[in-house]
């Protein structure tokens, strides 16, 4: 089964050595389709469960450049389970209000309740990336935040919380033609900003950013998961069985019922 | 197409005279299984172009007895759309932080963004259902809230959300039998408590205090859908068409595109 890329705490890795569109392995379009389907009846299952035991969390957070996909993978791993368990948290520009605590008080409010599966569309990792290349805070703010956001990640498996940090890696030649696409098609052009193109011109900083992030955040309790995204489908059947697996691995159980219910008839 | 049942404002029901087990007029399961499915196909592509649309919002409101069938409903009309598009919120009994504020402080606190599609699962009826059967509050208190719900609704709706209000109307026998099966059921028997069997001795109280919630905050800007559910699969039909009806006629469109992005080729 394809698996993500994982590098042990300590190791170091190099972006630039990890490839996007990696050799699949006798997998094709229709074979993940097909996996995947039967990943969302595991999950779909395995979900219920979550919720009913209603102890435990898993928490998925999903990072990427502009185009890696966050929204496509997102629609194609949870359609099809019920959207009842899922809290899913898009992290866009921080309100006011935001920006006038510290950078994790949003992302801690966003924290799953037990029973569900959070998705973090971005996350607390925007504050050593955008944050970093645009220099929004000096940079002797966002050098200590690495190990604040490890310390928080850690809080939170030592509660009920099981982390499953992805990074969607893409090349740089498939934004470009992903980006293209989005202006050159009429349904999609919609989602294209000029901005995204300035955004572009700073991916040599952004990679850096994220290279980073990588390095000092591939902790035992929260290590990363590198996911080659060149090609969707391959992106996509990757992280269906990560979902499928980290949930078997919850293994959730219904919760036993009330004493003395034997022998009971409902009047 | 089976319609649920509605009533003009102004106008007086007693649950009694509402049939919790209508004719279906020619439907079965299994038609009533293939529509859904086509119901959950048109509200997936509507509910897409509402996230990119990012204008308005869809609340849907449900309301029901226990074993009425709010999880069942939520987990059958919502599968297979994408989980991203929806903010559920289960209301639960309140916190102390809650119980420490206004009544609708909790409740305007999970209204969903622009853009989502918002299930209340329980609601701020609560507050004039339960909090009223077991005196929770004086009645001098609980008698005012019927016009404070419906001067919220009205903010509401005078903003960004449609509000569509279910209330699922199962029958005493009905729940007899359903309470009975999850008794007698090993997989299901943790769902039951004998609590349950105490708020059912109370069963007159409710219907009372339903039909006030029903008669008195039966507005123009936020009707009352009343959902024959003595059978799952009709019950199920019935909001699935709602949903999508909803959504259509919201007519939710992709948002233009920036300026002068024609001819642009990215590097």
């Amino acid at each position: 089964m394809p698996k993500p890329i994982t590098f042990d705490p300590g190791d170091k890795i190099k972006l630039e050595d990890v490839p996007a569109r990696p050799d699949v392995g006798g997998w094709d379009k229709k074979s993940a389709a097909e996996r995947i389907e039967h990943n969302t009846e595991q999950s779909r299952e395995l979900a219920y469960r979550l919720y009913a035991e209603n102890k435990q969390t898993l928490l998925l957070v999903l990072q990427g450049m502009d185009t890696a996909g966050k929204d496509g993978t997102i629609r194609t791993v949870t359609t099809g389970i019920n959207p009842q368990s899922f809290q899913i948290a898009p992290f866009k520009q921080p309100s006011a209000e935001e920006l006038d605590h510290d950078f994790l008080w949003r992302v801690h409010k966003a924290v799953p309740r037990r029973g569900n599966i959070g998705i973090f569309n971005r996350s607390h990792y925007e504050d050593v990336l955008v944050v970093r290349v645009h220099n929004l805070v000096p940079e002797s703010e966002w050098r200590r935040r690495y190990d604040r956001i490890n310390e928080f990640e850690k809080l939170l498996t030592e509660g009920h919380v099981k982390i499953v940090k992805c990074f969607l890696h893409v090349s740089k030649e498939e934004q470009r033609e992903r980006l293209q696409a989005r202006l050159d098609n009429p349904d999609k052009r919609w989602k294209f900003s000029k901005g995204d193109l300035a955004e572009r011109k700073l991916w040599g900083d952004y990679q850096a950013a994220y290279e980073d992030a990588l390095n000092k955040c591939n902790t035992e309790h929260a290590p990363w998961h590198i996911i080659p995204s060149d090609r969707k489908w391959f992106r996509n059947l990757i992280v269906s069985e990560l979902l499928k697996d980290a949930l078997e691995r919850l293994d959730p159980q219904f919760p036993p019922s009330e004493e003395g219910l034997d022998g009971i008839v409902v009047e």
